[in-house]
């Protein structure tokens, strides 16, 4: 059904979008750094963003905006290098302005149109720039996979890679597609870790479905990733359906269908972030396991996930479980010691709290590679949980201590 | 009043206490790894243990003797190179019986000994090494302060250099002296930054009494740093008075005199365990002003000083602001980003959540300084809060991702 992405994987488009972008001069390196997606007339939207409390201002103008539309969308304008944030009152008015030059520009309502930002944070958004180039860039859409390619490419801020993913799945005898572009580093960029994520169907289905889905998956894919503990100010994941393939989530069935595709993408989205974070050597699959709820699961898992004890130990390919089990200690879920056995690959390196005898070596090639697996059983209850996090490496220190202003 | 500690720097040595320490071959370097303080009889105590559920034997084994005595204390028996955490039952008992061999040899009861560890995790106490060099340290025993400054080496781990601070002071016409050792690395080592720390007083005070006088100030020093936010599973502050001053807390006044100088102590240990920590070079004194009350303050400084974010930007001496302002905005502290100000040194940076123009190369001056001071403004009430804490660099990560097992 899915296709992994890879420079040469078929990625599949959803009728109902097209896709432009532009060098608009705001990133120094010149490279694109705008982009606009118009969707077909009556497509529905859900969004999640930031729960940062120094949100930016397109995540304050977005989520106003798809309120008032009731959550229809026309128009999606994405400006990376500049993040429009602790920008004040001036910052809202830009974002404003910017997005009723696009509403003008596709004879749109100003409420269908979404903003998102994503670059350095306090230094004012070059508005003039961005205006400068909007009527180019509704002139040059394409509903193509090349333009599509070029939209991801445009919201990169240190990405090393564009993300995309796609699949096609039928839903009630009709062919339909779901198209996911990214942008975040799993380790922070040198301004902030925002993660952009934007969801592309041509299904049909109400905006409170949407939203209902997208808050279910997000709570077992982007929530369930960390690199570093840091909310970015701008973070926004939206879905879109464009309603073109007439395929329609009339009932459960189709609705079960549609949810594990948006999973699985979202999942491989949520991956290839956590991979392309900056300095990241070794990515983690972490499993909790042995919780009483999925709540206390997701503490343990974020309290090593965010250990630099721990991180630096993975960084080292160190089978140091010590720190892990301190770790879990700390987590604020009162677990008893004595419960706590911790897997590293497939060897056992704690017992209900003990050292045990194990080969260190081995222990030490599984770290050693790409991908690695670390399981931590709690012995409360019959919750898990699975956390993509990552290690902790100098070379992270090194781009992010770089004093570059 | 109190001497700056320095290689040089006098020390006040109370009455009521002696020590001794030894080589017994707990760590590989042959340093020494193994002290002992004998109290006076009569001698009151009381702690403040780690809260980490994964506790080390000696805290488990400590907590019930000084419970048991109700806060009587004859001896004290400390390890460095073996933390005795994650060893079970075996560790238990072997904790015990180095407590019982202390105890015959002084004649004391068993629950007036009080064990402590620091060192690796989840290897078995080498207790027959402890136990053949127990009466030697019992032999060896001296009241001097050149055997208060062996044990202050022997109790190290990775720390650059012994922490010792002083104090003679005046209660009720008597003078009295306070000594306090400290062990612990402001960033992590290689296995566990423990905080050991051990309050030697003459002043005459019941277990109640130094009970309350510890929380309180423990809540303005020690709770009030932070390297990486990992709680060891060791970590113990340990006050003790053994009377032979004569000075007794017979009011509020003279309670209030011991409490400044206890105060002041702590603080001076407490900044000399940051900035001992491996890898920092910078040690950053954040003021958080403007909460609503001390525990969001305390959140608002806990959630900026562990951002990895924010510390590599102070590793850099880069005056990136946007990154506190991030992480003040998902401390979970319901804050404006309106009313957020950032001050770095005398500057003000950000002025209610609007970037202001600054001069960026006196910023970078003065975080390039190896103290710094960062103000942070939450126009939400009066409480402010003091807060020390460090950068995080490459060398700390070069440091923990040794694998050294």
């Amino acid at each position: 059904m899915t296709q992994p992405n890879g420079a040469q994987a078929e990625i599949y488009l959803p009728s109902g979008f097209s896709f432009s972008s532009a060098a608009a001069g705001i990133k120094p390196s010149g490279r694109p750094d705008l982009a606009l997606v118009e969707c077909a007339a009556g497509t529905t939207a859900a969004a999640m963003f930031t729960t940062n409390r120094a949100a930016a201002a397109p995540v304050l103008v977005g989520r106003e905006a798809l309120g008032a539309s009731r959550g229809l969308i026309r128009a999606l304008v994405v400006n990376s290098g500049n993040a429009n944030c602790a920008t004040g009152a001036q910052g809202l008015r830009d974002c404003r302005r910017i997005c009723r030059e696009v509403s003008h520009g596709l004879g749109a309502q100003l409420n269908q149109v979404l903003p998102s930002s994503t670059g350095i944070i306090g230094s004012p958004l070059p508005r003039e720039k961005i205006l400068a180039r909007i009527s180019g860039l509704i002139a040059g859409q394409q509903s193509t996979v090349a333009a599509a390619r070029r939209f991801a490419e445009a919201i990169m801020t240190t990405d090393k890679r564009p993300k995309l993913v796609s699949a096609e799945f039928a839903i009630g005898g009709r062919q339909a597609r779901l198209l996911g572009i990214a942008k975040g580093s799993g380790m922070i960029h040198p301004q902030l870790a925002t993660m952009l994520v934007y969801l592309f169907t041509d299904i049909a289905a109400s905006p409170a479905e949407l939203k209902r889905l997208l808050i279910s998956v997000c709570d077992e894919t982007f929530h369930c990733i960390s690199v570093d503990g840091d909310t970015s100010t701008n973070d926004t994941v939206l879905l879109m359906a464009s309603g073109r393939s007439n395929a329609r989530l009339r009932n459960q069935r189709a609705s079960g269908v549609f949810r594990r595709v948006l999973s699985k993408l979202c999942g491989e989205l949520a991956e290839k972030i956590v991979r392309d974070g900056e300095g990241v050597e070794h990515m983690i699959r972490l499993s909790i396991a042995g919780a009483k709820n999925r709540d206390e699961a997701l503490q343990v898992a974020r309290t090593i996930a965010h250990s630099p004890l721990v991180k630096t130990a993975w960084a080292g390919a160190d089978p140091n479980w010590g720190r892990i089990l301190a770790a879990v200690g700390r987590s604020g879920v009162p677990v008893s010691a004595d419960d706590i056995s911790i897997f590293i690959g497939q060897q056992k390196v704690c017992d209900r709290g003990h050292a045990i005898p194990f080969d260190e070596s081995a222990a030490h090639r599984h770290l050693s590679q790409p991908t690695c697996e670390v399981r931590v059983y709690l012995g409360r209850g019959r919750a898990r949980l699975r956390f993509l996090t990552t290690d902790l490496t100098s070379e992270y220190v090194r781009i992010n201590a770089d004093y570059s202003t």
